[in-house]
């Protein structure tokens, strides 16, 4: 059993250090940050829960902290800002034993190192499942700043990476009679990797006019950026980006009709709209960073979206982006 | 059982409108949000678990609401800051009604208004046992805020309102042999009051040399105030404030040994450290926003907490707070 003031001071061992734009950091009744006075700050939550969001089994400590991390900060990026900040609440059973709580600090460590951002506050709570909720703080200039709105019909729609590698990966971690050789779509589900320097750069080149991560499904977020602006999308469905290892092992699961690449969640890809001069610049952007950039389709005045087949004709597509095919 | 797309859709509803100093409010991947440029932000986090923190059947959903909103806001008043926003993350069992999500968003709304502070992002997970974690933001001017860390030998110990309340407000209602009459008690405990104003005034006055608010009673909170500095705190039991409806059912609950006065928690009444020449200001500060403000004891070098009792003996502290008397 682990007493909260112990483990606390534990915490506070670890991170508590005066560093630039923290005024004064994690074991105060509030942390005091500065951000650029001329920036917006931005602020963004989100929650992993235990046997809702993740599997105890299936995710060591390390990586169920990193991906909480991962998650909040690819929202912040994915309005062209740069994450700052995390406070970071945690529900933990009291059945836990220490290692795991120091993993799970371990976890929160290194991802703070991976992804340049600051712990500044925390909670420790006791709960019968583990949650992990996560607020991240960034900024960004105001005249930079890409929201969901604004895609115009006639914007071409872009993805990056590759999609549906995650929710393939989940799915094979569950199957217990799956062999080896699927690290990399596992990989792809426990450790996401946030395209903060894509959304970034899209966000000083002014490139985007529309940008959300690709977090539920690319349809039902396709759907989030242009329902937000009146307007509709066409995708087609022999456009969107796998992965060699989607495509090698996708048939021993599409037996339950679903599609991974256009419902799966949790790929953390950036899902953006941009007029098509833009089109020349994207594909440099794409070499510089070294993150493959697909056009998948375009703005449509239409309010509605649509994923073409392979003869052009329009895929039934049932609720909250699961999608069924007649091909 | 509720939809998660249409429950967000229907709080998107009722708290999206544009206001000032919110650029982009709840509905993007982030909201963007705009601070006084000179001064620093003030960031908390802090949950309400179901079973740790509350049980359903004692609060409704509107105070549990309310509740969390107003102990996350609490740490940003005793900074001597501001609280200006909020975000709300929310697990939720699919087993709950509407009715219950509706009334805990109207807890929130009301909340909001009362507390002056906006919601600006918020995030629903399905839970199979109810949190809410709120994360405060707020603002302070650097030279005005009031750390925990900052009591000096010799400062006078104050206390606001009074003690024990909330804790055997908790207690009655737990106790269901118990009848009417004990509204006062258990008011303390549903509807705690953060004392933002106080907290300002004596930040903006600089009169606190160290400030906490009391969440987890007094002694342990006294100490989390000395030990930041090195120090230590003698306060004399009956010096302790509390309330004429405390001291008329104390006696019913004082057989387990506990004093809710000394080691009850969730009062949020402000605990802090002034030097002795403020003594006559406070008095005057009490008067003007007509809130009970005591001296219970001063700061020591010695770098322990002691409780004297009413024969100026050291009463024996058990951990945590938990104090047992031999008188």
């Amino acid at each position: 059993m682990i007493d909260e003031l112990s483990a606390l001071r534990r915490i506070e061992e670890r991170f508590h250090k005066a560093s630039k734009g923290v005024e004064l950091g994690i074991g105060d009744d509030a942390a005091a940050v500065r951000f650029d006075t001329d920036k917006l700050v931005l602020a963004t939550t989100d929650s992993q829960v235990e046997d809702v969001h993740f599997v105890k089994s299936l995710i060591s400590p390390a990586e169920l902290a990193r991906k909480a991390v991962a998650v909040s900060i690819s929202d912040v990026g994915a309005m062209g800002g740069v994450p700052r900040f995390i406070l970071a609440s945690v529900g933990f059973s009291e059945k836990e034993d220490e290692g795991y709580l120091d993993e799970l600090i371990s976890g929160f460590i290194s991802s703070l190192r991976e992804f340049k951002v600051e712990l500044i506050g925390g909670n420790l709570s006791s709960s019968n499942k583990l949650f992990l909720d996560i607020t991240a703080l960034g900024e960004v200039e105001p005249n930079l700043m890409v929201k969901r709105k604004g895609a115009n019909p006639g914007d071409l729609i872009f993805v990056s990476g590759t999609l549906g590698d995650s929710a393939l990966g989940l799915k094979i971690l569950q199957n217990k009679e799956m062999g080896d050789g699927y690290e990399f779509l596992i990989n792809r589900h426990l450790r996401p990797l946030p395209r903060l320097a894509l959304g970034r750069e899209l966000a000083v080149e002014q490139l985007a006019t529309s940008m959300i991560d690709v977090s539920d499904g690319l349809v039902l977020d396709l759907e989030r950026i242009t329902s937000q602006q009146g307007v509709g999308g066409r995708i087609e469905f022999l456009q969107i980006p796998t992965s060699k290892e989607y495509d090698e092992c996708i048939h021993q699961f599409s037996d339950d009709g679903s599609y991974p690449a256009l419902s799966g969640g949790e790929d953390y890809e950036l899902l953006f709209t941009s007029p098509p001069e833009g089109r020349g610049r994207i594909g440099e952007i794409s070499k510089n960073l070294n993150i493959r950039i697909t056009e998948i389709g375009y703005v449509t005045e239409d309010a509605v979206v649509q994923v073409l087949n392979k003869n052009a004709e329009e895929a039934s597509l049932r609720q909250r982006g699961f999608v069924h095919f007649n091909n």
